[in-house]
């Protein structure tokens, strides 16, 4: 029994509000049980420098914690005047899986920006920005699609992720901040609606763990993906089935 | 008439929502109309450095937008690298504001943060922060003397704040994004509810502006003020009579 | 009596010194008694990047301490590799100061640079700077239409600023550092030649003040303001009737 | 067949050069075929501040590039000022790495400084990077029990690290840099003499990829692990058997 | 004949100004021609981090430019947010420099900084800095001796620098812009009153040059250091015959 | 006698080996005795921003230690986020003295990157470095020479540096670092194959050197610049006589 109540396999209480804010062009503030986090997406009309000329477009994210979203206030990183060594990892991480979700090619010249701030945290802040992201993303392309600025989807796949752990010896899904700080293994999954994966990173936080560990990990992670596609699909429901 | 439909000396809609994230001490999302805040308190058990040995306690504050609060996404000062001479500016009046409204002897050696994140920006942001951040004050105060962590209020006033400006060649309370583009002339209040200024900033946009024209706007603040307070005391019901 | 033996409503001695260094297009050493200031004026043949292609030129200032021009020692902001909170506050009042002084169509696609370098600081450091800076800024331009690059002059205003404050309890006029430290209430006034204001700001640093020591201290101000600008006209007599 | 005629599971030739370097206390320069990596080995006599007092050690690493290792110079980090997200990703999957193999308690308080500076870049930098500090970790440890300086080895494990990836539709074992450049899928394994997971990091770099995919590349990189570490051990034989 | 009709040993006129600043313990603006640095001491009663409780004091430099002391404005080093190369080879020039004219262990556990601003640039701002550096430190020394702070003299020797050059093929003494600009050989000299030399730097801008151009300069070299250390002693008498 | 059984006059062994790494234009790894540094060059089609047009090249150089190449671990300044003062000095002496190397005009509008990374340190760093970033030029210019890229030699002149001192009272030549530790004097010399300076810097470490000092000093450098070059001359005997 998790120190919650809920089952070694269940995930917390999902809930996501779309149009949480009303310039950006996607916009949702996802929740993970009290991980909440504010997802936008904005709409550039150029690509990455690295692509001009090349017809293709790119998918690039941002993360932040507001300096209260912890137990302890954290500092603001304006205010040190860098990016730290966490932040980097979770916003390169958010950016390759959400270009996953996405044909760049039929995208063509333009950037999406996919800025995650986290409001409120209680673990699994990076799972739930992706997400959230992912839905943000979504609105954005149809918006695009509406506005005839694009007449073909470029949508590939729902994009969501979760995080496994050992916990007190047992695999359990969804960790929250309690039983991530006592975690053995920390595994986030990122995987698409068709079940494949799109990034994976396993960390053992003390002893190495076995590839029996892993195997049952993984399957408690695909079970707990499973149905957050099926929220994502219920949140955006005009594309329970992607136009492409 | 207003674009808004609202008359010359009429606030925007107020609302205010306590509690809104649940780690800081004191945290409140205070709205005025399409502009939201998220103000939190947070309490460290140590003065400023400054301050060391002095008995006395500081009120500090920080201030920052979300890349899209606004029509276009802004560049995180973070991944700048540095904070702009306009943050710097904002978050300076928010805490010279806010320790106004405290007896920094009263509060003993501690430091009260005041976070002031913008999720939503039309207009105003500086003044709703400030607003915003008294009432996440007061959260913080009124937990520290329930914890009997102080015994007597450090409580002085209720401090408010409201822009005021010329549009068109009108003196118009609590300006929108639209009217702010166009006003001759920004006026930021910030008052008592003893109807004392605790910092004044007015700022000719085109032309200079003469001194009949600033006491009209000064007359018109008054009454935004008074209403304003008086919306802080119904939010925060307990210290409509403050203690001190 | 104040400690200097000034009268509350007495201007310390002014000085100023044109052509202060031979480089600049524009060049003032002013003193306000012992606190002196070099203001320079560079004029640079683009305009600000966001103007580009509008016809309009722009102001911009900069503002600096030499490390030693205060009483202990303060350290470089380049050598910390940032820029504080008050240097962008001051420098930002300066541009905006100034801007009022020019009609920015009739300047053109240039940009001017006015740089206030305190060279030694007893109070009032930046009404000193926009008051010195506003001869730099006369001598650039009566330059640009000497040598026939402007042919009609885009001179609107002089504008001076000064400091007015409650000093144990009476408002006096251009509070030097010791009057500064001890004052319960600062207001900073940045006033044209047609005794029009174009920035205001005060800061209770104790109690808050009323409505009528604001009077009071706006009275104080006009007057300071209109013998400095009468000193500006003395220093630079060719434009002591604005040729616009 | 693989363009450098290797076969699948075939590892590039490993070469390793101890005592490197004469001043730090473990030095090693390690090849993966045409990639070498100096890595150094700093003990500092206290641990990482948040652990003081808590009788525990840490490992830290630092992971940096020579401007013209790869085939076009690239700008040093220095010069710009910050440190890329690149960079901050593989220095704290070295350091978490590495931890692996220490008892920290063990070791005492003191900070083991893992300094991973790469020659010559042909692919898999990280990967040789975390093999080649954990030999320089080795000698740095041995000379502490050969001072005795430690008394008890702190040694748990030999962590090795390795990619796999898919190429061309076909899983292979420790791609080089025209590879990494077409896989499909890049896989990273950390594991330990025992075969557990220390970490495993996978992308999929175009369409996300299967269970049964994975499955595969798990196999080739536990050959490629147990390969590698009887390498380390034939490198410092004294530990082939840890003492721990 | 030099543009300036200088003859070819000739120095530029010197001037100092002594106290030029009321706040510092030293204080000096010195001119070379059109080139003015004001030089400012500053004690402070602490040592270097690394002579704390060696009895040892330490002397440290910093140097820096108004924007607009050159022909054209150059940016502010603190709004760049690093200081460039040329400022740090030039401060560090100037703080070895000044150690020579000091014995540190006579000084006693203190720190005395030494700031040259570049008021206006016309040629040789680092050997005006050193030998106006020079002046205000004996002033400050001079406070310290008189306040019996200090009671044996810590001064060891006058210390004055000078540039020569090698312009249109001739050896030329103390360079202006003009001449510094297009000269082939820049050679800068900086010795004490015994005619010892406390650092020299020569650089070939064209053509390397020989060991007899090279003795040419360093007569002409010496002559201008014994003449400048004549002026610097008849600006400050007292220490004409140092104390020690 | 000195420590090391060398005779005052006598280089430490040198050594250097050509095509160290395999993707620079030029690439030698050099080592004066136990001081060890890879010197890389870059060729880069495009000159420095302030040459365009000119049709005249650019030699730069960078330098940097590794964290441990010290007897103690220093922090890496990519870390630290800016660039010493040392670091500055030296990397400016480096791209200085090549750029006597070469005929700019005769390169054309090509950049040439010298970079400089002292693997382990044993005193002479800098001497060391422009002694083996000439070879690297000398790789990089043969190779553009080779491939036609250039159809006229743009070299004049092998260039090389070595340090000279007064340790104990007496000139030694090419100080190691328990040498330059204790050092009265530190003389650098850079000098070409025609027995000229290129740039020279003294500094007195303890008391003020003498001209009969520097006269000694300056032969024995001579001695060892004749037969560092040599020694150049000997690793790529192609250049023995240099083609211009």
């Amino acid at each position: 029994m998790r120190h919650s109540g809920r089952a070694g396999d269940e995930l917390r209480p999902l809930h996501a509000e779309r149009g949480y804010t009303k310039h950006a062009e996607g916009s949702v503030l996802i929740g993970f049980g009290d991980t909440r986090v504010l997802c936008t997406a904005t709409v550039e009309e150029k690509t990455a420098p690295f692509l001009r000329g090349s017809g293709q477009g790119w998918i690039t994210a941002e993360y932040s914690m507001l300096p209260r979203a912890t137990h302890t206030r954290i500092s603001r990183e304006a205010a040190k005047g860098k990016i730290g060594g966490r932040t980097h990892e979770i916003q390169r991480l958010i950016g390759r899986s959400l270009r996953a979700a996405i044909d760049l090619k039929a995208l063509g010249e333009r950037t999406i920006w996919l800025d995650c701030d986290v409001l409120q945290a209680d673990g699994g802040t990076r799972t739930a920005s992706i997400t959230g992201a992912c839905l943000a993303l979504a609105e954005a392309i149809d918006g695009l699609l509406q506005r005839g600025v694009l007449t073909t989807s470029p949508w590939r796949h729902w994009v969501a992720a979760v995080s496994v752990g050992i916990v007190a010896g047992d695999a359990v899904l969804d960790l929250d901040y309690a039983e991530d700080s006592s975690a053995e293994v920390d595994l986030n999954l990122v995987m698409t609606d068709t079940g494949h994966f799109v990034e994976l990173q396993g960390t053992a936080e003390g002893d190495p763990f076995s590839a029996g560990q892993m195997a049952d990990m993984l399957l408690l992670g695909r079970k707990g993906i499973d149905e957050i596609i099926a929220f994502q699909q219920q949140v955006f429901p005009a594309w329970s089935v992607p136009a492409r």
